[in-house]
C-alpha cells in the first residue's frame, strides 16, 4: 500500500504516521513526481495541485484524502469518471474560526485595541471605557457547524443567541432560530451580527444599506463568510456614517484588499486578512482525521468519513 | 428614610431609583455636604471620602453601601463603634475581569495584535501563525469567586484547568485543584498560568526567577492579582531571556508604571494600565446589588447581602 503526500509536512508528524503504520510506504514531497504518483494507491493533497493528465497517470489511484475544505481546482470530471473516493477535512475550521471570533468580539469589549495603542506610545492610560460581553444579543446568519460552535462559546458567556437559516428550523446553541428572510426583524434586536454564510447567488449583496440602518448604534458586524455579502462602498457607507459601533472583516469582495481602498483608512473596522480558521495545528488536525479514515481503508473497508460528491462539491 | 449618595451617576439610573422607591428620599452629590450628612439613614459612597468627623456628623445613620470592593480608606473603628452596618458590592468585579483575561488569551492566540499593527500599515499579510486554545491546559493561582469564572469559561474552551489555593481542596470550575505551595510542580504542566491572588505577606514575591525556568517556553504568564506577586526586575529577565512565550500584566510594583520602565520596551509583554475590571456597567450592577437590600432595609429587615466586618475588613 502506497501513501503519496504532495506536500511535506513537519517531520514528527511524518515519524507518527510512519510508526503507527508499518504496513504502508509513505512519500512526502512538496510537488509532484509523476514516478510516485503513478503507484500511490492514495494521495493526500492540498487540492490544488491536481490536473486531468495526473489522474490518467495515477493509475492505482483509488481514493484522494483533501486536507482542505475546497475542492474547486480538482479535475473534477476525471476523478468521477475513475470512481476514485474523495474525502476532505470537513470541519476542521470550526474551532479556530470561532475561536477568532470570539476573540475579535472580546478585544473590542474589553477595549484592547485601546490598551495596544497606548502601549506603543508608553501611556498609562485607564480610559478605555470597557464594556462587558454577558448580557449581550448575538445574530448569527448561517448557523452550520461554525455556527454552532460560535453559538456554544456565546452562550457560556451569557449571550441569548439567535440563530438565522434558511428554514427557520430549531438550530443548536441557538436560544432562538428565524428564516433568512426574516433578517429586517432580527437586526434591531442584536448587539453583535455575525455572517458566516457561503457564497450563492440568494447571498450576494444580501445585506444592503437599509439592513444597517436597522442594526443598533452598539452594534459590532462581522463577516467571516463571503466577501461579497456586503458591496464594499455599503459597507464604508454605514461606517462612515457610523450607523453601527464598528465592523469586523475576515472575508472581502476583493482579496488582498487593495491598498486604496477606504476601508483601510476607518477606525471603526478591523481588517482581517482572511485568516480567522488558519492555524499551527491545522495539519497535525487533518491528519487526525486522516489516521482512522487509512485504519478503516487497510482492513479493505472503503466507508471512510467526510467523503464528498465530487461534481456536486461538498 | 432619607438616602445620601456621595456620587454623582446617570441621571436614568437615579430616575429609576426614585421610581422604584416612592417612599425614599435620594439625594445625589458628588461631594460630602454635612447638613445633608446630618440626617441621612443610608449612606452610599465609593469608600473614599468618608473620616472620623463625618461618622460624628451622620448622627442618623445606620447603614453604609460600599460601591466598591476595599474599605482601606475608611473610618473604620468610628463606624464599628456606632455599629453601623457596612456592605459591598462582592463579586462586582468577576465578569469583567474573567472576560478580559480570556480577551487577552484569545488575542493572542489567534494573532490579533499582529493584525492590528499590520493594518496600521495597510498590510495584508496572512502569516500570523495563529495558534489555538482549546486543547491547552491552564494553571489558576487563587481560585476564588474570580478564578472559578476564568475556569468556568476555560473549560467551555475546552481547557484543562488546574487550581492552586492554599487548602488545596477541590474548587468550582478546576479539573484539578492543589496547593500553593506545590506551584512548583504545577507550572510545568500550564499553557496558561493566570495568577488573581491578592497581596498578602506569603504572595509577595512569591513568584521567582526559578519559577519562570519552571515554566513551559509557550506559556503566557498573566499576573491580574497584585504587582508585587513578582519582583518587576525578575519579569523583565524572565522576559528578555525568552523562558516563557508572553506575559499579560494588569497589576505592577510601581503604579502607573513609570516611563522609563523596561517593560514598555518589550514585545512579548502586554501592559494593561490596571483596568481589567473597569466596565461602563459598573455603577448599573452596584445598583444591581443595592436595590434587593434596600428593599428589606425598607421592611426592617437588616440582614442584608454582602455585609462585612469592618474591622477585619472583608
Amino acid at each position: 500500500m502506497k501513501v503519496y503526500f504532495t506536500f511535506n509536512s513537519r517531520p514528527d508528524l511524518q515519524q507518527q504516521l510512519i510508526e503507527h503504520f508499518p504496513k504502508v510506504e509513505f512519500t512526502f514531497h512538496s510537488r509532484i513526481e509523476n514516478e510516485v504518483l503513478a503507484e500511490a494507491d492514495v494521495l493526500v493533497t492540498y487540492g490544488e495541485d491536481l490536473n486531468d493528465e495526473h489522474i490518467k497517470i495515477a493509475k492505482n489511484l483509488k481514493w484522494i484524502f483533501v486536507a482542505s475544505a475546497g475542492i474547486e481546482k480538482m479535475p473534477r470530471k476525471a476523478i468521477a469518471d475513475r470512481n476514485i473516493i474523495v474525502s476532505n477535512v470537513r470541519g476542521i475550521h470550526k474551532k479556530p474560526m470561532a475561536e477568532s471570533i470570539i476573540a475579535h468580539i472580546l478585544s473590542l469589549k474589553r477595549s484592547l485595541p485601546y490598551i495596544y495603542n497606548n502601549q506603543q506610545n508608553k501611556i498609562w492610560d485607564k480610559k478605555g471605557n470597557p464594556t462587558e460581553l454577558n448580557g449581550s444579543t448575538a445574530l448569527i446568519i448561517g448557523p452550520g457547524a461554525i455556527g454552532a460552535e460560535i453559538g456554544r462559546l456565546l452562550q457560556a458567556f451569557e449571550v441569548y443567541t439567535i440563530g438565522l437559516n434558511r428554514s427557520g428550523e430549531d438550530a443548536p446553541f441557538m436560544n432562538e432560530t428565524h428564516r433568512i428572510s426574516d433578517l429586517a426583524q432580527q437586526l434591531p434586536k442584536a448587539d453583535i451580527v455575525i455572517s458566516i454564510l457561503p457564497s450563492t447567488e440568494e447571498t450576494t449583496h444580501m445585506i444592503k444599506y437599509e439592513h444597517f440602518q436597522l442594526m443598533r448604534e452598539n452594534a459590532i458586524f462581522m463577516n467571516f463568510g463571503r466577501g461579497n455579502l456586503v458591496e464594499t462602498d455599503v459597507l464604508i457607507r454605514a461606517l462612515e456614517e457610523k450607523l453601527i459601533y464598528h465592523a469586523v472583516l475576515d472575508v472581502f469582495e476583493v482579496e488582498p484588499l487593495p491598498y486604496d481602498n477606504k476601508l483601510w483608512e476607518l477606525d471603526n473596522v478591523t481588517i482581517s486578512p482572511h485568516c480567522s480558521s488558519h492555524s499551527s495545528r491545522y495539519l497535525e488536525r487533518s491528519l487526525e482525521i486522516f489516521k482512522p479514515s487509512l485504519e478503516k481503508w487497510l482492513k479493505g473497508d472503503t466507508d471512510i468519513e467526510n467523503q464528498m460528491d465530487i461534481l456536486r462539491g461538498y
